[in-house]
């Protein structure tokens, strides 16, 4: 599993508190953490309405003051995700683009020639599709640009999207489906999801989140973009590559419970 | 999910001594928790090796005391399952048959003609057999049993047994093709697990529980062993059923949590 840690965001409160209060320390100690939890990427969305970029870039030189992780550059304006690019020390992933707008015309040929990953959204300027067909039709035109840029499969990384369980009970099914037609027609394309929209509006999301993943990684999600200081779904995640096959003798289990990155917390 | 608690079993250390101890007041404690967590059956072994029937008739008078649920009555001597019937207001599960030894004709003409269940074990007098094919070949004999004696397959909560991941990292994808297997050929049969053999000699293994809980109930088991005062495990079971829509609009999920069975304790 590729864990893109999700925690340096503006739109999680504390976070956009730090970056209006300019606290380059808590940036700083969040980008820590999550690497020490074993995080591949780590996540970096300013989500703010002005200076967007000069904040991007404030976040990702701090993140990489402490991590030498690759960054997961994040915002609604694809114009700002490239223009960040610059900024990082190492290949990183742009988050994201879709069939909306020209956001593949503005991201597809910078990256073609890097190699630079691409979350892709399998939504278009009519929204998310409700259904799975809908949302493999968006997959295959989207493969098809991919292919005129010379980007490879296995730099993309799909997010099937899921609306919430609380309005549609059979949110997760479609997921799977989209899930399975994707790793059928493409197998070496990354399958990824930002888990915790499943349950927005619900309580207990906790427990929706943690089932979903679950679910989702049985479907062939090979990627997420999680806090991995959450020790529970970390916990879970580990467990579940090892319930798949994915884990001989529980090596990686067992390996990241002896480094305390789950279970009950030793000080 | 069909909640069989656990917690009423000599095997687990606190309960032992409580019985050792003729500790009344535990038993009917947890006679009741289990009970208020919305348990189905309450499980009772009495797990001694002097006087087994006599503690059994004891456990489950207290049990009655406290609670309604009908009894899972447990233990490898399959006499006692039969011989304590007798002491059960209402009919309950045998738990467990197999094909191993004379289990089958110990149980199946005494509950042929009633309204009670069984749990039925896929293995036999060679032990459980190691791959999915060996285990679905124990399922079909079994069936024929069953419908010599006229147990109508709905009766019946088969078990596919686990071996612990630790020593074979098949053994969630086995359990999962047996599942499937016996649905296919009787869509009507139960399936059930005593959760927490998957994770015997690892650490964390609450978090292999729970994974392991969310597959195979996407696999089909409709009906597990669990601690239902687990608070964390009935969580992520009343959400993976919302997530397998199986619950329109979240309703069980979201009466369950205001009824404070999981999510952050309220006093």
């Amino acid at each position: 599993m590729i864990i893109i840690g999700e925690k340096v965001n503006g739109s999680i409160p504390k976070t956009g508190e730090a970056i209006a209060a300019k606290d380059a320390e808590y940036i700083r100690e969040i980008a820590r953490k999550q690497t020490a939890a074993g995080s591949h990427y780590l996540d970096c969305c300013a989500s703010v309405n002005e200076n967007e970029l000069e904040t991007v870039q404030w976040l990702i030189e701090l993140i990489q003051e402490e991590s030498d992780l690759p960054i997961c550059i994040d915002s609604p304006n694809s114009q700002v995700c490239v223009d960040a690019m610059k900024f990082c020390k190492k290949p990183g992933i742009i988050n994201s683009v879709s069939l909306e707008g020209d956001k593949i015309e503005v991201v597809f040929p910078v990256i073609a020639d890097t190699e630079w990953g691409c979350i892709a959204l399998l939504c278009d300027d009519n929204g998310i599709p409700h259904d799975a067909a809908g949302r493999i039709e968006v997959f295959k035109k989207l493969m098809i640009r991919a292919e005129e840029y010379g980007i490879a499969p296995d730099r993309l990384y799909i997010d099937p999207l899921v609306e919430t369980l609380g309005t549609n009970d059979q949110s997760l099914l479609t997921f799977v489906e989209v899930c399975r037609a994707v790793k059928e027609l493409y197998p070496d394309v990354h399958l990824t999801s930002g888990l915790s929209n499943i349950s927005f509006g619900l309580p207990g999301r906790k427990m929706i989140n943690i089932g979903f993943m679950v679910l989702a990684m049985n479907a062939g999600m090979d990627s997420a973009i999680i806090d991995p200081t959450n020790r529970d779904l970390l916990g879970v995640l580990f467990a579940t590559e090892a319930l798949l096959g994915n884990d001989e003798y529980c090596m990686e289990f067992i390996g990241a419970f002896r480094q305390n990155l789950f279970g009950p917390i030793k000080n």
